[in-house]
């Protein structure tokens, strides 16, 4: 059951070292392979955008599909320091932590509320694009989709934001997905899809405050478009935001602060009764 | 002291917004500005790794310097699921938190011992380079500043590896650099101090195993090369392990274990005496 | 709309301090108020778990609810270094972080599937009581809530153990709570349903392993006799949690490992297919 | 070298076995020992910070000591949301992750600034006590620790506070150590260095703002006349501050905020020039 060291000491079998394999990466002395590529023969051949495709999904992606994976990626990487996750690892790196750990409390924030609607709104696409299909037409798909989920939960996610007017990242990136599908790279039906929810939400709203698609629904039509499952909206995500919240930390830790709070110390905050 | 909101509710000056000043990025409604630049003229004409350095730096990298760039966050993506930070995100994964949760837990590992050995090899690296910047040779230099450390800390930061006889990633980064100097795109400098210091390790050594430049000597020389000071050694290497973190938590989140161990469920953790 | 300075220089109204208002503690220059009361008069005259419970709930609890708070949070702090929390936790002390960041670590694991049961099983016997006041007996109460679980959920929340057949700390606890019933202190409502849930997942089991209630059953019994809210499980259980891992980190880190992984570091984890 | 499984299927030894060996705590089906008593027998007869003690230092406290290190847990549980640990838990829970993800979100910034200064205070009455018992008069002892900290560091640890002119747990945690070393229960060196460091610090200031004690002082104190070593000191304090953090983040989570930044939505950071 339990592997036995080779001649140099290696332990390569077993229930151990079966607990732990992968595909991901290989070492062994004096070699490391990733994706089952020689990392010597990776670098400065790929860029670090193929090289996040090429371990998230185990082969590297044309060149084309690395530019709207880039763009994707650029888009996110920051909105200011009121999101909570910026503002907390500036905090934390005035308490006597590693920018490691500066880093590594920003991204525990990137949760459902912060981060997830990405990955809700691939699955609302997936669901529109599946109907559709099937041989519903795409407006009737998003229709029936809108109806199910406004149903169901209260915030529809990838659409409307409570700060911009209109998002200023949306109409680079849907471009970007337009030309890709123009020229073959993509089919294009997640980016059908995303403007049918769009125009349906918008339906009837003349005079009223738009609900355009925001940064969430347009990175997770490129994700979707280039075959990325829904859960790694949020992973990618993590990836792009952790620049923005690596600059936020390094900035701050030039400050001199100590044990930064939310507000300048003189501010006192209120009182809430006790029941 | 406190800025009052203006005719469209938001209050932009005072201390409380002052609290929060930065020149990273800029938030408008309908606008997003990283470092002075518009979003939307980013998107699509800049690589991820260029948008690294400009959140970091404050203005963007040439196409050689982001190339350099390139090749060390590549390098770094992964080291296998026996590194610590892989292996403990591959355990969140399996206990019903977020993708998101999974990476922080990794990326709060990378620590002085994990991640920092970049850091301090870049302070070494300067210092010998100011030595011989101040006219002493290079050999020389590097003598001095490894009878120093010798003295003072018991491991040396970014030379030797328990694993590797030679890093496979060493020749390709170095030989990278030796490019770029040649070219005159960076000075090389930190290269010339690392190999003087790796030679002096090395020297006596005839027979018995070597001690050679490591990933992190070898990207610590390009992160100095380049500029950046000694902490964004670790905080590039953040966002560089952050991808294999990402792709290892991934696969483990498919393999459907819950609340994995560090060894098959079958091992019984021995004792030890309670004083 | 925002406060400004009153005459020694503090801002106690506005929305910045509104913003952060909170009921549990307030602090003046040379006060400190938990709960409304001075913090010294609770030192030395309040427990720590009497400490807990003031905070989380607004008012202090008798000696017999704090009593049986104390013996679930006693119950709870640790399960060996096989669990995932435990396990990263003294990874990554080995890391060159700090005591505060390892046990963080921990902490962040303790989700859904390591440390959500409890709070689901509180959700589960509350529908159970809730159908047991609406005179329906206990048992069919039981019988019916556990079809539905059982019809929508993969795991049953409370009851059964990987490891033990029978957990050892189900029996201490189940009595301490029937003590406390049979003495008015709580209405034993919940302790009820939990043996009535335990009866129907056991019956027609005779000669197979048994399905006991497990730590987080016999833990989400008491916090649902104590009132707490069911998310409260899960916060009770981090607390308790917390003194395991802290110890487990603490013994590790006399330890003298460095970048400690989960196999000793000649294991070479096995290779999975690429795809 | 490697443990094969016993007739029940269980490895007992070997490496991987060995590798994660612990006197904290040891578990067999049906079998929990928390060092080396079963949890049975402690369940109900052992209060939690008994079992603090406990696990932190393999053998339990008598009486008088738990309640010692009782007051200095139930001392330092929390001070309010402009302490970054809560604001930032605060911020984490209205962004869609577990409690216990925000949690370790604060507990993780309890770092050398934020709550490293018991450590280091410890470390220096330890200096001080050190000097006395080899025959230095305590005063003398404590003027040359306190010149030699001053040369060397910035702040000095556990004295003075930025807020509070007396920190309001001073007084009724010396009183105890007061008392318990009239009892002979410790032995005093310790609150004896601490006073004889605060009166060193004061000494010429008479007409300007003294510089007490504060509350690591204070508990550095306690846990130093307990026999804590000095990185414990911040071990407990995360243990006890881990109670506020979780008071707030169970606050916030039921009034209803969405992404909490640092300050209401309506403010907008201001700018810094980019270089």
């Amino acid at each position: 059951m339990n592997g036995e060291p080779d001649k140099d000491g290696y332990v390569r079998d077993g229930a151990a070292a079966d607990w732990w394999a992968t595909a991901v990466s290989h070492i062994e002395p004096g070699a490391i392979e990733l994706r089952g590529r020689r990392v010597q023969d990776l670098i400065g051949t790929t860029t670090f955008t193929e090289m996040i495709w090429l371990l998230l999904r185990g082969d590297p992606p044309t060149a084309r599909e690395a530019q709207l994976l880039e763009a994707a990626l650029v888009a996110g990487v920051d909105h200011g320091p009121q999101a909570p996750s910026i503002a907390a690892a500036r905090m934390a790196v005035t308490c006597g932590i590693g920018l490691n750990n500066a880093v590594a409390t920003g991204v525990n924030l990137l949760g459902d509320v912060h981060g997830g609607a990405g990955q809700q709104c691939i699955e609302l696409l997936t669901e529109t694009v599946g109907l559709a299909a099937a041989g519903v037409s795409v407006g009737d798909a998003a229709e029936q989709v809108v109806a199910r989920w406004r149903a169901e939960a209260h915030y529809f996610p990838g659409f409307g934001h409570r700060f911009h007017p209109l998002d200023p990242r949306r109409d680079p990136l849907l471009s970007l997905v337009d030309q890709a599908a123009a020229d073959g790279i993509v089919e294009g039906a997640f980016v059908e899809a995303g403007r049918a929810v769009e125009a349906l939400l918008n339906r009837g709203r003349e005079g009223r405050r738009p609900i355009p698609m925001n940064i969430d629904g347009a990175t997770a039509v490129i994700y979707a478009e280039l075959g990325f499952p829904a859960p790694l909206a949020r992973g990618l995500f993590v990836l792009s935001r952790s620049v923005g919240i690596l600059a936020h930390a390094w900035e701050e830790s030039g400050q001199g602060r100590r044990n930064k709070g939310p507000l300048p110390p003189s501010f006192l905050p209120a009182r809430l009764p006790n029941h």
